[in-house]
């Protein structure tokens, strides 16, 4: 197998025995892999893997197709498609993870595509559903509207009956998820709680100082899900509309999750959000392929943060295969 | 009957016509209620009252017996012995309420006793159970262990089978809390971290700073529950370790809740926490008593930071009594 390795801060493919799944594990052959944040800190030597995962491979989302079951595993036979999340090892042409972290797809999904789905995807659904306690009719602000997650919860709200706000610092990406049914755009800026008006729920990305503008746009109960810290992890908070407001600040993040935890959100995102993937009324906004070779490149462009929707790895074997 | 006015921050006991209860209310002969916080910052006129309540008395709880019914109140009668919480007018001899919103008695409760019940014990419990999920085996911090909502929690904790950890800033209350049941007492200060180790849940009656040292305390997926704010309302919080620890920080008050919300904490509190009380197991700490003509006093009083446990007003009719 080929893998995307980490090495003293620096990327580069390598060749490496590919490995033979043990109790409950499955080796997936990887058609395609998400690129994610976390990716780009783990390999700045700044976000250590999980524990039970490749220390020196990124890579936290998957497609592909079983290639081989370990011993008493029940429901994955060769052959079947698959996608899921992993504590890492993704970015290469070969990955080992548990049964219960794969989730099985249709023939009608695109391959490459469906590797951006995952994180994006449970994440999204796992912050408005599981942390954020939506319901249909409520209104949800997404921050950073345009990002791999921003893209997935405005498709998810949607699908759940509420309504969505989002913002972003970029016209283009605002116009663009307005396509994919965003209710209302809000250009970021310091004076933007006025024109979002309340919310039940807010989807945070950018974490720092937004933090005041959802606790602003908060209604009585609202519950503002941290999601990612863009714009950094220090920030004032006033507590006193906290307590008045009865708000509830929830952190949240999949990577660090144990494996039961992961597989738990994987079961909830396959009942409510897979079946309208599979149908295509639900679609990954696919930014930029890159193949696994040219794999650094992608990691520099999403720190450009330009792209709007998932960059993802085409992981599929040959050396030289040009992306679709 | 006889009413505590607020008239331009300044507090005087009135005569006033006794009211007769509307459809579902009762009127309660008012025997004991408990002092909060609350009331002292509605007197001074920076708290108003919330909506449906008498704007110019304050007072959050009581005990009592039920005097009269109105239409289609089913379980109570003239003569049953009731506490509850309320959104203000019981600082006077009498008191309009709802069914719903009061708790029956045994008779073996202290009459002037119970009047501290209601507010410390719901929002204990509630702060626990309701918002901070706390289950048994695991491990809470109760900051301002030494207030009523504090001696409460204290007990309520031990109830449902979970150690407790607590901070003052004076030594004697950490001591008299250790007899409620306190399995550790920790002198505040701004290294207190160390010292209370790792918890699952935080009740802060503080707030302020004390943020910080909650979100350093508590394990991956604790709970902090912001019930006061005497430190302060305004603070930084560091988003990378709610993030990292997936932390939920919630705003809790029971005063502003709509009166279905009260009447929700109250079955929650009569199921849990009210039997242990009847029996004696539990115990509301009374701190001191004013009549109800030297009302004034106890909310100077209050203003010191000096008790431990509740004060309350004993509401029981006739001029010039002396406290029992």
């Amino acid at each position: 197998m080929r893998a995307l390795v980490i090495d003293d801060g620096k990327l580069r493919v390598e060749e490496r025995p590919t490995p033979t799944p043990e109790a409950d594990q499955v080796l997936v052959d990887v058609a395609s892999a998400g690129l994610n944040r976390a990716d780009t800190m783990q390999a700045r030597g700044l976000y250590p893997a999980p524990p039970g995962w490749p220390p020196d491979v990124p890579g936290l989302e998957f497609a592909g197709t079983v290639a081989a079951t370990g011993r008493g595993v029940k429901a994955l036979n060769e052959g079947d498609r698959v996608l899921g999340i992993v504590g890492g090892g993704a970015h290469a042409t070969h990955l080992i993870t548990k049964e219960d972290l794969c989730s099985r797809l249709s023939d009608e999904l695109d391959m490459v595509a469906a590797g951006g789905i995952p994180e994006a995807f449970i994440t999204a659904h796992d912050a408005l559903v599981t942390q954020g306690d939506l319901r249909p009719g409520q209104r949800v602000l997404i921050h950073g509207v345009g990002s791999g997650v921003g893209t997935a919860a405005v498709q998810v709200a949607r699908l759940l009956g509420a309504t969505t706000v989002g913002t972003s610092r970029t016209e283009a990406k605002l116009l663009k998820a307005e396509e994919l049914g965003l209710d209302q755009g809000v250009l970021a800026s310091e004076s933007m709680a006025d024109e979002i008006g309340e919310v039940d729920v807010v989807i945070d990305l950018i974490g720092g100082d937004y933090l005041a503008t959802d606790v602003e746009v908060c209604r009585v109960r609202g519950r503002i899900v941290i999601v990612g810290l863009l714009a950094g992890a220090r920030t004032t908070l006033n507590l006193a509309a906290v307590l008045s407001k009865r708000l509830t600040i929830r952190g949240t993040t999949l990577r660090a999750r144990p494996d039961y935890e992961k597989a738990l959100a994987a079961r909830a995102f396959e009942r409510e959000v897979l079946p309208s993937l599979q149908h295509g009324d639900t679609q990954v906004v696919v930014d930029n392929v890159f193949m696994l070779d040219d794999a650094a490149a992608a990691y520099e462009y999403m720190l450009s943060n330009e792209g709007y929707g998932k960059t993802i790895i085409d992981c599929r074997g040959g050396l030289g295969r040009t992306a679709e």
